[in-house]
């Protein structure tokens, strides 16, 4: 198992993993969420597809045992252990314009989608290229009669984790969360491990 | 006001909208979806983002009054008038794949997305290009507590229409819809009226 790899509070880390291989996102402190958003290293058109996994779960809420799938329709994670249980699938990461709109903050800060697309930059993925994210840890709350959405304190506690098989080789982007209502406005950071498939096997 | 213009049954149409220009989506004989996406035609890597709307509107389902966001949170569409009411923006456009996997179909039928990949292709937009569309009349139940979706047969009856005005120059690709869930299993037309800037001033 790799060291464990610290994402500090409102920044992005890219990396590669090949079939087969793990990653472990950790919410170190609790209450933090995670943007995390995935490519196929064959063609970075492929991408990880909130509307094609929740369609094929028949669930907006993913959790261990589920499929995340492409927007190809082709499975490119299996969730293996999810110890927090709760994480949203249907939000864009936030982004200078986010907070201007939802906040009224001035201050230009680059936000989850600016700090995926400078973390991912170096593997041709560019900012219109990023979807709505797999936010790990993030509570969102659905009143199903009006449809209102609450951003709710993660329901993560510290040391929480989701553990992710990758299907296909993948660059994966991942966030210590920007946005105040995601964490409670304490930004922190966001941990994660790599499981390589050969040393499992091993 | 121009002529109504038919999509037929499991087939999808493109139009060209200026700033100012109304789109009026009419379900004409009742419990029929029609999966609507649109592009800026400045750069059409702009697109009609379901993460972006639902996050500025703080609700999943939308309706008059809101704005619908392209991913670089720029207002492209406001919805003007809704005689429905409800309508889906969280599932990908049914497929070939969406047949096979959630149906058994074997058929390979071009669903939404391959009819509107059709449409949209001399616009220079290809099928890895189609996000989560905004599913006009999509009745899509959500369980608060699970997250468990079901998607139940539209609230439209005949005649029931949402009129859209554009805030930019655009693209927009508009289909009958291909699966049967979204319409009760009875594959029916979709139609539309394009209302001008330049003749509604008049």
């Amino acid at each position: 198992m790799s060291d464990t790899t610290r994402i500090p509070p409102c920044s992005a880390h890219a990396i590669e993993l090949e079939a087969g291989d793990e990653l472990v996102v950790i919410d170190p402190e609790g209450q933090q969420v995670s943007d995390l958003t995935a490519f196929s290293r064959e063609d970075v058109r492929e991408y990880l597809s909130s509307g094609r996994s929740i369609d094929y779960a028949s669930r907006m809420f993913l959790t261990t045992g589920d499929l995340l799938y492409s927007n190809r329709s082709r499975p490119m994670f299996e969730i293996v252990e999810d110890t927090c249980g709760r994480h949203d699938f249907t939000l864009t990461p936030c982004s200078k314009d986010t907070f201007s709109i939802i906040y009224g903050e001035t201050e230009g800060r680059p936000g989850c989608e600016g700090n995926l697309a400078e973390a991912l930059a170096p593997h041709g993925i560019e900012v219109d290229d990023i979807p709505i994210a797999f936010n790990v840890f993030m509570h969102v709350d659905v009143d199903s009669a009006s449809g209102v959405i609450r951003v709710l304190p993660p329901k993560s506690g510290p040391g929480d984790f989701v553990r992710l098989r990758a299907l296909m080789p993948l660059i994966v982007g991942m966030t210590a969360c920007s946005a105040g209502q995601s964490n409670n406005f304490r930004y922190k950071p966001i941990d994660y491990r790599i499981i390589r498939a050969a040393e499992a096997d091993a």
